[in-house]
């Protein structure tokens, strides 16, 4: 089966690159270990995330949109922190070799892994049920990785495109609520094909102080950045960027889809009043919108836990019941 | 259930390192990445592995075997580039969160670690079908990597330790041969616990030629060496070293456990007739034994295939019957 070992071949170390070692060679796949190195004078930032049938993914998901996402995950990772994509690695184990199977899904990871000129370094393939595990390395000089840790009081809180659409095209495959065709498509494409934001990550190095990716949804991954950074924010709920298509489906829904859906690989990030030109225009460069949801701020006193605070358009409080919204991206 | 992240958190998190990123900070385990860099001047080694139950090892294997196992497995490839363990990452799915399976699990995994120094900097963890996935990260000077394509004509063959315990341990569970206690418990350590050679290939740095590990038995492995050498081999049958237990199975068990056996975790590697003193030296300065079985040879003509030729103590050519040996480890 696996022992196919010219499928693995055809699909996979053909396309692998190689990595220069020496003056005098090279080593790509095949040896006990690939070498690699970051930049100089640069760190490598690692990255690994486990997919699992069911439960990161459907059963029936597309082969292609599988192979896009399973790197997508990763190279948000690496946007998260600042990090140029340089290499990956892949183990999978899959319950039987299919060659059409294989090469969609190989396709989808690669039209990915040539755009960021990431290239892959090593595996491992096994028989088993279906489950793939990627590991990233990017190259970050230390100093301007963007941490979860870094946020500062008096930041202003921010999010590159919209949040939202992949949780609600959860929803429409559940059966949980119901689109047209075209926003159906758009929901679904989110879910599927979810872009890494690597080029605003890079764009935000010594502009941003804290940032962390969005996978299990704005209202748990903020959280993130205010205990490590020990800090609390406010946030209005009425600025967070949310799709045409999204605001179609019922206000209670759009709120629920953007503060506590997940799968949406955007970027949150802090950054001082001071660089909001800066940060536009950051922005702007790379193509990807950017909007201002709140603020940081200092924790009360030493007994304060770190929160959020969501307040409507006009400033006022509101008390958000987000517990148990379930979304694809569970652990 | 996996998002009991106390129980993560207890057994993993808090004995993972911190790793230095810069003269002010250092980054571990729940900011996005990991950075790491390697040693000055030298580069990261990076080898992945996928462990599926059933396939690499049996459903009620002792956890604290299999937390020992995953990872020597993973330095063992360290071992075979000549890298120094500096780091790893553990991805894993398990279909349910057991106090007493991860605290077996873990010690098994980090007693192995801190033996090495290799600290875990990343992981993932979710529910489904038990996986493990481990990417370990050595450092080593690219010239000085233990490369599989780098076997020269005239090369002695040498391997340490003694092979086929493990597959003799395989077979015992199975119910393919006998033993008595004392040497079923020596098989099974074999197969449960080995020990991955790392002080042996740090002591082969610049003087072996080619290396590799032995995870799927001496004939396929050592065919690896050749294919990527462009050389052909001869080798001793009645040299390869085997433990005083498996002398007393049977010859041909012997010979197909020695020869196709998999899981050994010794290293296989190639170096010119001079560096016999050297080798026998490094060996015993790292109290591992080491062997030599056979001679490297230039391929014929450039039509013919890289091989190897068996032969007896008497330098009589052997016929073999490897195939179809099935061994644990089969991908």
């Amino acid at each position: 089966m696996l022992s196919e070992f010219s499928l693995i071949d055809r699909f996979f170390a053909r396309r692998a690159g190689t990595v220069r070692i020496a003056t005098d060679g090279t080593l790509g796949i095949g040896d006990d270990c690939a070498l690699l190195a970051p930049r100089s004078g640069e760190m490598l930032a690692i990255s690994t995330d486990m997919l699992v049938e069911g439960r990161h993914f459907f059963p029936d998901i597309d082969p292609h949109a599988l192979g896009h996402k399973a790197l997508a995950v990763n190279l948000s990772d690496l946007a998260a922190m600042g990090a140029r994509p340089q290499a990956f690695t892949l183990a999978f184990a899959l319950p039987q070799a299919s060659e059409e199977w294989l090469a969609a899904f190989s396709s989808g990871l690669f039209e990915l892994a040539e755009r960021y000129d990431c290239e892959l370094i090593g595996g491992d393939t096994t028989a088993g049920p279906l489950n793939l595990c990627l590991t990233v390395f990017g190259s970050v000089p230390p100093k301007l990785a963007l941490r979860r840790d870094a946020a500062q009081p008096g930041d202003d809180i921010w999010i590159s495109g919209a949040l939202g659409d992949a949780r609600a095209g959860l929803g429409v495959l559940r059966g949980e609520w119901k689109a047209d065709d075209s926003d159906t498509a758009t929901f679904r494409r989110a879910l599927e094909y979810p872009e890494p934001r690597v080029q605003l990550g890079l764009a935000l190095r010594g502009i941003a102080h804290a940032a962390l990716d969005l996978s299990d949804g704005l209202a748990g991954d903020l959280l993130h950045i205010l205990e490590r950074s020990q800090m609390q924010a406010q946030v209005d709920v009425d600025a967070v960027p949310r799709s045409s298509a999204l605001r179609r489906l019922a206000p209670e829904i759009q709120q629920r889809c953007t503060l506590a859906g997940g799968d949406d690989y955007e970027l949150c990030f802090t950054a001082p009043a001071t660089a909001r030109a800066a940060i536009e225009l950051a922005g702007s460069e790379v193509n990807i919108p950017v909007t201002r949801i709140g603020t940081i701020g200092a924790l009360e006193s030493a007994a304060s836990s770190p929160a959020i605070s969501w307040r409507d358009a006009s400033g006022n409080p509101l008390t958000l019941s987000l517990q148990g919204f379930d979304h694809f991206h569970a652990d």
